[in-house]
């Protein structure tokens, strides 16, 4: 039995599914773009191989772990890391034994489809997984992770991967992407610029931040101009690793366009440490203009990931830290938060700005009238929750009329599951073209047309758009 | 001619119909487990025909006199009880035919497939309604429902129903559910502990519902202690007329968890009637944290209903009361309001939390993350407006992929109108196994698994949810 | 090669594609009833030739000119004319190639639809447009548009126009109007009462229009009554030339009702320029209620057209002023914003109120609910960015349900772009089989029904609704 359906994700109807195999044909094996996501370099700076199955699968896959502590198994008991001290289990295989006997838990979700495909192309197993099969699981996938086929720099190659970008904090070193450049080996894993941490109050740490950043980068971060040029010389560094794009997760979408003065006194409060909630905020807002500033200075791309409201639950937090899958989104608006960064930048030729959302009301609402109008603005893929056959047929039904094809960019895997990725740009590109083969049938594109959008879609727009 | 397709609701494409058609066949005749509705207890204590057609279907279905009233058909002259005074139609024939002649106004609802589904397997009629048939109508139901097979626990064994779960007051003395009992009848009717009356501070009457609270539990409502007491004293009362549930039908879904003596201070606010309207959203707020608390103690399920604007005409208010159809949904959000409850005891084992809305855009955004996180929290099926097929569809689509099949929990009809009971079970068998038979042929989820779900969704998980 | 699908739009699957092309044959060739749109009454009381193919397509329409420039191309470049004196494109050639050689970025949206019936039903063209077809184009439509044939009058007898109805300021003389009613033509061209610029405080020159609307109905307008009679004589006037319908087009839906010495007290400071931003709001939410209280004197019809954020961008708007494509929108609520004017009016026989929105969340979760419950309420069809197959397709999955079909009011066009009159119908029209043919292939209708409603959608519901 195989795991996966040769037709999965086309239309059931014959004649819709025959178009849409055609043109899935033609982009399946076209090398894999992953111009934004959450890989660790060390993998590839190191080419360790991963330890066990439940490492690699279970213990950091917020997707995975959130759902099984759902129905009651503890964070502890699958071996998430606390941030408290909390034992947790250590046996890999105890690990894996829990998520195989819930593995009906992932019926209907993304997830199955990403790890049934992972199971089945890279680790060539054809039963499913279940209490039953969980040792035989176990130990074929630790088998394999043991050969040198399975190590990160093989599986970059298995999976061809043309370019990948990972996330690193403004004040990261990038000693694993300066490795990486080092060691001769030609796969291409270029960073992107974050800075969370020195840009958002509320971030930990955020005065201390501020000093390494001026210490790092030589500039005077006690005033508000040398921050803004010690943004300057970071990005440029990290543009020496390769990056071509900044990501900016905030809370909300917000942005402003203080006067000089105003920021250097906004930036005075949030420095010392007095600042209320709302000028938290209102930083954050001001700083996403400045960056547009500053990507139209240096040409890198921006990113905008906004709407979670993270650590959810307090106890979660506090007991294990971070995405530990308590994130959850709240309505977002980006019409009005938008527009003070847009009056003053928004029709600067060069300026690229992607845009993305957990709220999808704002798809055919905002999203999509603010992209087909703004030459900078540029719609993301469906994120996260919405990474998913459904929520990718939604962004498409809800955006494409308005926005066209041409002010999206194509595909984000956005992950740090690194076996997934195949299966995530495999299910993008079904996905695609399921919706293509729909516009064909119901005689709202031609099929010549269709072809060369499939091709846009799942290849040439992440490039251009990203600028790789 | 038949009023009923038995292919309806099933996919259109032949091969997934066919996937549908057998996975329903495993399920159309389960038994049905009615875990949350409005039916009256006396009809099944007191056993008495149903008066005539008008008073069975139209007069006591908001869903029917509405759409009525808004082509211009006044209330009082469909017979509807008026608050006021106002003489209203008394004529059943009368009220039947003005309801005959605008059959048409139901096409495309699911009132109309009710109200076929009834007509036909109950009433062995096979044409049309409509003016020309009215008398034809009227007169057989007339006749049917005269005859002792037509009576409330006839039709209540006829529809294979395994529990149904009504709905009463916390001061209701549920006397027709100890007649029920006693009756040596063995239909399985239990309560549900809906406790708005004396939980929220612009219920008609809270002042002395409080004091009739304390009556009758012998506790000191003039307390907060007292007043938690007198709800674990009536929670108990009803868990021995067979309760497993409480409801809360709040306008938001606003909780709060304030220290004791806030809360006291809170109480005694509300209790004086001095209390604000944002004192009243807090109470209720509060109330449903404390209704948490309860639920740990005594292992009650909890359901929260939010976000209907209840009576929003004055004038339709004033003449004919609650309950008219004018009931419209607002915006409502969860991911904010429900924080204070689940920092509280949202990762407690045991607890157990079914959130419905009637605001759609919270399925993906805000549901679906929150229960798939969450252990506590369930999510109920699609509610009041969307207990459709395209309502059902809909959540399918936006909550599963996040939160599973597991973290929903099958079906509820949630209705008054006892004969459209089987019909909407019927209609949300078909819808899921529609849906199932949809992931089949796309390749999203196994044959062997989908009899499986099917089974879950259309029996276990009601069951399993609701503690029955 | 045909640029039109003759089974565009119609579903994929044989059998309920073969219902819809049932349905579509008995609807495709009735009159066109455009109850509400704007465009130009010069054109039927002149007669003159359109001026050549991209003064005619590209210049007037902002759904073609803003997708252009989202992807970099100047305002300027493409003739739009500027207001603040920037020397623009006046070579129609030159502009018709810059927008031919980006026709790919129309793939998939319904304006390539519109375009693509035009080409092919009005100038025979059987090519696809492109940087290569362009001069061909250009040459063909310019020949044609020199015909007798493509005069205003005969286009419109061409498109089989039944009515038309254009939009005009409530200071408008309607000589137009007047022209074309004793010129003899037989084509019937209504307008539409428009009183955005006496009732918007802040539209521009509000005071001076209160001055001249006093002046033109000789009323006195420094007081509230005699503002209020002015709307009457200019009703009155409008109705004269066929107007039985005003549109309001607000930025949100609020309405009030206050009592009459706040509503003098409000005008008073309205008109004196002296209105604060809120004032301002509560003016215009106190004129849908006065409105609607005329429109029970009159009986016109009132659309409220709520929810766009209009100019959103201060550049364009400073360099070409209104229309230019960056109207977005932004959430919009009618629930709460409704309730002044439908507790005063809402339940009045003989009053008839049309909703739009742009805004898709409210369709389940507000309007639906509304509109099957108050009788004065029936819903427009989908607006603006929703005109689209995908809009059409979501409207009605998230309304019928509720509302049912008699609650709407069938097709607009509401367009300036008078070639795309009979493509936009045409596209209406098949999306209502589409949808119709589903719910008898699902069970959902009887197909005698779905032929009846077929009929209701495509011309009776909206001459009815219209009172045309």
């Amino acid at each position: 039995m195989a795991l996966l359906d040769p037709d999965r994700l086309f239309p059931a109807d014959e004649r819709t599914r025959a178009v849409a195999r055609a043109l899935y044909e033609t982009v399946r094996s076209l090398p894999v773009v992953s111009p934004h996501g959450h890989t660790d370099p060390r993998w590839f700076a190191e080419n360790e191989a991963f330890p066990d199955p439940a490492r690699l699968f279970v213990t950091p896959d917020h997707y995975i772990f959130r759902m099984l502590v759902s129905q009651g198994i503890p964070l502890a008991d699958l071996g998430v890391p606390s941030a408290d001290g909390t034992a947790v289990e250590t046996d890999g295989r105890a690990i894996w034994r829990r998520f195989a006997s819930h593995y009906h838990l992932f019926r209907g979700t993304p997830t199955r489809l990403w790890l049934d495909h992972s199971f089945q192309t890279l680790f060539d197993i054809d039963r499913r997984l279940s209490a039953e099969t969980a040792d035989f699981y176990y130990d074929r996938i630790s088998e394999r992770l043991a050969q040198e086929a399975y190590r990160p720099r093989a599986l970059f190659e298995r999976f061809d991967l043309e370019v990948i970008a990972t996330t690193e904090s403004a004040l990261d070193n990038l000693a694993h992407h300066r490795t990486i450049r080092v060691s001769g080996w030609g796969g291409r894993v270029v960073t992107t610029y974050r800075p969370d941490a020195v840009v958002d109050p509320d971030f930990d740490g955020f005065a201390d931040n501020l000093v390494r950043f001026g210490e790092i980068t030589g500039c005077d971060t006690t005033r508000f101009t040398g921050y803004l040029d010690a943004h300057r010389v970071r990005r440029a560094f990290f543009r020496e690793h390769g990056a071509t794009a900044t990501d900016h997760g905030h809370p909300t979408a917000l942005t402003a366009d203080l006067s000089r003065s105003e920021a250097e006194a906004l930036y005075s409060r949030v420095r010392s440490g007095e600042a209320s909630a709302a000028d938290g905020e209102q930083f954050r807002a001001q700083m996403l203009t400045e960056m547009a500033r500053l990507s139209l200075e240096d040409g890198m791309v921006m990113q905008i990931h906004a709407g979670s409201r993270r650590n959810h639950s307090d106890a979660v937090f506090a007991g294990f830290g971070r995405d530990k899958g308590f994130d959850i989104p709240q309505p977002t608006n980006y019409v009005a938060a938008l527009k003070p960064l847009l009056d003053a930048v928004g029709l600067e030729p060069g300026l690229a700005i992607i845009l993305f959302t957990l709220d999808e009301t704002v798809y055919s609402r905002e999203l999509a009238p603010l992209a087909g109008a703004y030459p900078c603005l540029k719609l993301g893929p469906p994120w996260w929750f919405f990474d998913s056959p459904e929520g990718m047929k939604r962004f498409r039904e809800q955006v494409i009329e308005t926005a066209g094809f041409y002010n999206t960019v194509g595909f984000n895997d956005d992950t740090r599951a690194f076996c997934s990725i195949p299966a995530r740009h495999d299910v993008a590109r079904r996905a695609d073209c399921a919706y293509l083969a729909e516009l064909v049938t119901t005689g709202r594109l031609a099929e010549d047309e269709a072809f060369e959008v499939a091709y846009d879609l799942a290849y040439r727009l992440a490039k251009e758009a990203y600028r790789l």
